[in-house]
């Protein structure tokens, strides 16, 4: 039994009674305080993320065939002299694998626990690195300093933790021997005693997103680290550096534990190289874990050398307003969904479908435009101080978008118009744009336009946007929906629909919380039952096939 | 709650210790005897069978296009009048998935306890008639009565129940409902009710086998039944009978419970139809589970509408004969081993390596040549009385099997022919062939043979042996490896070194145990971890990610 595990059994336990009762729990505080995370904590954080600028970053032992790196913080894009400047240790894609490969037997052979109480150690430490690991998540997704920490942070630290939960709690279903003993009457009984083994899948690439570069890998990272796989982490280009940490962390622990610190290897790469294909098409990786496009993502699942693909793809996500109680918190609700990192989570709202004649809103009528006005107006309203616009709206990560904001100025009638939070700004940022379009445009509002992109649909009613929403989530995915309604059996058929649809729904949110969110040890991230994602984050199914059991059998002593 | 569900709650309760202890346990008694099942059920269960023969088989409801069927007994085939002259409704593909499509929403809907409470029901008559499915099993897959009854009856329910267990114990893992209470400090909490929903994959077609037409199909049934799938069973056309008799079953079980029949579909068609492929390509199969060829295994991994494919292929099973302290018993097992069934068996060994110098047996040299004919010699007691040799050996289900026989007799020096067990009989037989090469023939062993053939394969030593049969199971797959060694050392080297080949390994069996045998609730049959197949019946994996889990989520009344 390892002491790393003795010392975060608790946490563990804690994790393994939370992902049963899925109520409220998380492991790592969310609050960038002073009074968690130490006082010096977040100057001393700025200082270690400062101290990786324009420079070599270090992992000591990883294999290095040359240097890499050209990220740029979204926040600094605008002014021209935004980037990082750090150069990365790189190597080919075989040399990666056959590294990966060489750590993969003491790996597979450490016991259970030993993996398991690593992983909580590196968790822990990533934990104690949360100001470090927010800047470097702000200056390479564009997320404002808030988000960044927490799901950058904490929030990233659950998902892991809730993964390596999942995994440990399958794994430690398969007993490791049993006596067999089978009565055969008068020729007295068969004794046989068993042993059985996890065997684990392989080299495990990690396919990380600029957007939440930490946050969406951890519930891979570490269910593939406790099932006893070596992983090699390819961030996106544009976001090395939370992974860098990470790996950094990751093989720091493993080296103390006198394991190979090549179980878990970073693949940096300058844009545009395309190692993830060249990962992919290698026979030596086992396992995929993806976040992306739904382009690339099709292209793994289909072209990939393994079957053994888990990805996040993108998907179109729609709120319905049927009606309220509370005209003017639900368009503020709405407005900071749409506001929230500039729209660039999986789980923003991308499409409104409003009544065409209309809602009830408090006992009152609310004509579509005056639903339309409502929404922008309450985005205005979030806006109109710039720090607090700064705060919520962060940075667009990726010149692209503003590109995608443009054209789709042309789809309909603009409702509210897209502009940077400060022209005069370092920042490359673009507030909500709202178009109104008819139901019939189906070109307008079917295709996923990612970013500060929202779509006013009009509908019959209330039971057309939910047809209309639902079926466009099981044609093209989608990771959430949300519903505005008064009427219970409208709740109640909404949700049947979105259920056969396979989308996660929220209904009538008001005050501080949002569609967008998706809580570790709670909310099961992404349904894996429509084109959004074939996976979970995470559930038994996200962890179950990532190892397999073997066993040997011999007579029991007794009874050769 | 089902009373179904109450009524066979023990049975449940049961089989969920059983998966966690994976001691021996069984739910279904595996002794044919009239004490269990009824003085009168052998002669029923035969008299059930006889009635279908030269008939229409009825299956009321059931889609019907046209009339198939074209099964031979093998136990007759030789005497030319075989025939069984059943004729079972049968359906064009795209009518059958739409009768399953249009079952799928009650099915569904039912709930997680009426849907297995039916299963439970399903399997315990199944049980009853499990006479009737012995003979059913017997004239369709050639397996001697006693086998017949046993894995065709009681441990192929025992497999049903054992995917039963998992799945329920997944599903329950899912809480229905939760609230969840996150402070916000001076804020107060922010309170959300959350419910969650189990969501099935769809309609899942259950390819079937001839040689183990329900044990290897009643895993994936009840599986997907569990899980709010409907299922079409597609068995080999050779082996329709005791699939239809299953799938009598669940649907007068269904019916009775107000449920649609069509839950339960049967793809019943003549030998040269295709129908697998066809249903493979369809759009609205959405899982399918398959037992049989790695040729068109492989065809369906790469090529099926569906990526998700669990299956059970084909694979070459060693056996390495490092050194024994009872060389006749070692013989005797090993012969049994071989003769089961004529060795057709997914678990039946082909190669056995023996070292070019023999071995040490009970402190007495014995040549290679020595182990040959100690092998050989037993196969012939084992077959000296011709009612013995029937009932272990069986008949051979498919005449291809007597051509690769025949051809096999070129790969080296025949240490032991094959002939019919009785030339004059009505029955398709042939017994082990023995054939000794050389480990530089790699093209004689590495090949799978399926049937009684046996490769005798001269190694330079034991740990050549055991790389050699670890390194082919890793190529083309094993399901089973066997072991006779007297050095603790040498059997931990080769629990290793099969466990990196993802085979399950028997070490030493002498007496009544063979490494043929896979028990359910004890052994996990197939690792999934080798080219013999991407799954194991049954396991958590082959549970986890047949249904997903769908939320949706408001805030508390409370908190609003």
């Amino acid at each position: 039994m390892s002491s790393l595990f003795e010392q975060h059994r608790a946490t563990l336990d804690s994790a393994l009674a939370a992902i049963r009762e899925r109520g409220f729990w998380t492991a790592y505080p969310e609050v960038p305080s002073g009074k968690i995370y130490g006082e010096t904590a977040k100057q001393e954080g700025l200082a270690s993320y400062e101290a990786h600028l324009n420079g070599d970053f270090e992992l000591p032992g990883h294999p290095e065939q040359r240097r890499v790196g050209a990220e740029v913080s979204p926040l600094m894009a605008a002014s021209g002299d935004g980037a990082l400047g750090i150069r990365y240790p790189a190597a080919d894609v075989d040399l990666l694998v056959e590294h990966s490969q060489a750590a993969a037997a003491a790996w597979a052979n450490a016991s259970v626990e030993t993996r398991v109480g690593i992983c909580l150690e590196i968790l822990a430490r990533l934990n104690r690195r949360s100001f470090e690991m927010a800047n470097a998540v702000m200056h390479t997704s564009g997320q404002a300093f808030p988000m960044a920490f927490q799901a950058g942070g904490p929030h990233a630290q659950d998902r892991g933790l809730e993964a390596l939960a999942y995994a440990w709690d399958e794994m430690q279903r398969i007993p490791a021997s049993a006596r067999w003993v089978k009565p055969q009457g008068k020729a007295g009984d068969i004794i046989m005693d068993k042993h059985w083994r996890i065997v684990p899948r392989g080299v495990s690439l990690l396919i990380g997103c600029q957007t939440f570069p930490t946050w969406n890998s951890y519930s891979g990272l570490f269910a593939n680290l406790a099932t006893g796989n070596t992983v090699i982490a390819k961030p996106h280009p544009a976001a090395i550096l939370p992974m860098a940490l990470t790996v950094l962390v990751a093989r720091e622990v493993l080296a103390e534990q006198g394991l190979p610190p090549d179980v878990v290897l970073l693949a940096a790469e300058e844009p545009g190289e395309g190692q993830a294909k060249a990962f992919a098409e290698h026979a030596g990786v086992a396992q995929i874990d993806y976040t992306g496009s739904s382009h690339f993502g099709q292209w793994l699942r289909q072209h990939a050398a393994t079957p053994l693909v888990y990805t996040e793809e993108a998907g179109v996500n729609s709120i319905v307003i049927a009606g309220t109680d509370n005209f003017d918190a639900m368009c503020q609700n709405i407005a900071f969904s749409l506001s929230l990192y500039s729209g660039q989570m999986c789980t923003a709202p991308q499409n409104l479908f409003v009544p065409r004649d209309g809602i009830m809103a408090g006992g009152e009528r609310k004509s579509f435009d005056d639903v339309a006005a409502g929404i922008a107006a309450a985005v205005d309203g979030l806006l109109a101080d710039p720090a607090r616009a700064a705060a919520v709206a962060g940075a667009i990560a990726n010149a692209d978008t503003l590109a995608r904001v443009a054209q789709a100025r042309a789809l309909g009638r603009i409702v509210r118009d897209s502009a940077p939070l400060d022209a005069a700004g370092a920042a490359r940022t673009a507030t909500p744009l709202i178009v109104a379009v008819d139901a019939s445009d189906v070109e307008a509002y079917e295709a996923e336009r990612f970013g500060p992109i929202a779509l006013l649909v009009a509908v019959d009613d209330a039971a057309d946007g939910v047809r209309r929403a639902a079926d466009l989530a099981r044609r093209k995915g989608a990771i959430t929906a949300a519903l505005y309604d008064t009427s219970e059996a409208g709740i109640l058929d909404a949700a049947d629909a979105f259920a056969e649809a396979g989308v996660n729904l929220s209904v009538n949110l008001l005050g501080g919380i949002y569609v967008n969110q998706s809580a570790a040890f709670s909310d099961f991230h992404v349904t894996g039952a429509n084109p959004a994602g074939n996976a979970c984050f995470a559930d038994s199914a996200f962890v179950a096939n990532r190892f397999r059991v073997v066993m040997w059998r011999r007579p029991a002593p007794a009874s050769v």
